[in-house]
């Protein structure tokens, strides 16, 4: 069983501080909602973003859009392989059903994490596909308790997709963090709870091509396509 | 190099029959837009779509969005050695320059595509990075001239995806297709234009997976993720 966890995720809420903005303001009553369930939107609230700390890791729910529409469309979630979790920059985990078919709209995606952000599952009645909570990524991991972390980075130890498997396939319990953010350091939080930097190309790759990445090559490793084609390897 | 044909792609502005429908017009009207510069889009156009000839293939430009972030972030893209095609199911080409930087932003990705079904080109002024034409696939592969053509099909033989690149490898210009439609069936037009049928999966996986388990696995055949992080094989 692999567990990804997408660290760090640009996924909030607009930010108290600058929910009486002009700009948020103009975006709210256009779409008839609240400033402070509205998701954070770099594309449409960059000038509200201005004075934000860390504003260059902020604001962008396209990519974990993205990241989990790879991740839980591939064969290792067909065959219920791989856990995902989100971990966003203001210290939320979000737990993911492996059976979620979410919205290929990305308005609808949007539409769906407010929601998460309002009442903390999704949907509200039966078997709950998304649920979050407030919790640290050190208290995300003890409950995880892998038997060894794996953290993407430029600044991690040259490694090919297929290098990286191989560890992976030794381990127990791992866990792959991929940065959902688009620019900027780790936090210090999230390297400490790294126990090995891995870089699988020398120029920074989007999110989601290094989730694809990484798991076309954990598949190849464990033989999937293989056994799910019936091939004999 | 690799040619890659997203065929048959669900890629469209809102064909005449339906122009005149309450919820085109309506649709229109809230975004200040002429109906027949619309891009056909199922998640808000669903009821117009209702009598349309085969309607379960059309109206998904995120499939289109989803895939071409996928081709062009890879690191085969920035080593230019993949060539990037649309082939749209109403037979227009689009031709991709490698250096274009897709927005992220889905509601600016359509904005864009609008604007390239409307002038032929985007952005207007420069150097283009999408250009279009009204062209057949025999011809767009006229074209290329390729020495053999697969395309990923449940249909198709089993072939692990490195299986696959080991073919690849072999040709001089291959080309490669994937269906850019949610469910249906090939065109025949399409199927009689391909030398081989190939099954990556058993089951039918998303566009955007197919794409990169491909591409990922030709990378690593060639040798790529050593040779860019300067790894001895």
């Amino acid at each position: 069983m692999l567990n990804f966890i997408l660290v760090e995720a640009s996924l909030e809420v607009v930010p108290r501080e600058i929910q009486n903005h002009p700009q948020i303001k103009a975006y709210a009553k256009r779409f008839k909602k609240k400033p402070e369930k509205i998701l954070l939107d770099k594309s449409y609230h960059y000038q509200a973003m201005g004075k934000l700390p860390f504003k260059e890791k902020r604001g962008r729910p396209d990519i974990v859009h993205f990241t989990l529409l790879e991740v839980l469309g591939s064969p290792l979630n067909f065959e219920r392989l791989i856990k995902t979790y989100i971990h966003t920059l203001t210290n939320y985990a979000i737990y993911i059903n492996p059976e979620t078919r979410l919205p290929r709209n990305y308005n609808r995606f949007i539409g769906l994490i407010e929601q998460l952000f309002q009442v903390g599952k999704v949907p509200l009645e039966g078997e709950p596909l998304l649920t979050m909570e407030k919790l640290s990524l050190e208290n995300l991991l003890k409950k995880i308790n892998p038997s060894k972390t794996f953290l993407l980075t430029e600044k991690g130890k040259p490694s090919t997709p297929i290098m990286l498997a191989e560890k992976l396939e030794k381990e127990v319990n791992p866990v792959i963090m991929i940065g959902g953010f688009p620019h900027g350091e780790f936090k210090d939080e999230t390297l400490k709870l790294t126990d090995e930097k891995v870089c699988i190309d020398p120029k920074p790759l989007d999110t989601w091509i290094v989730a694809s990445r990484v798991i076309a090559a954990y598949e190849a490793k464990i033989g999937l396509p293989e056994k799910r084609l019936k091939i004999q390897p």
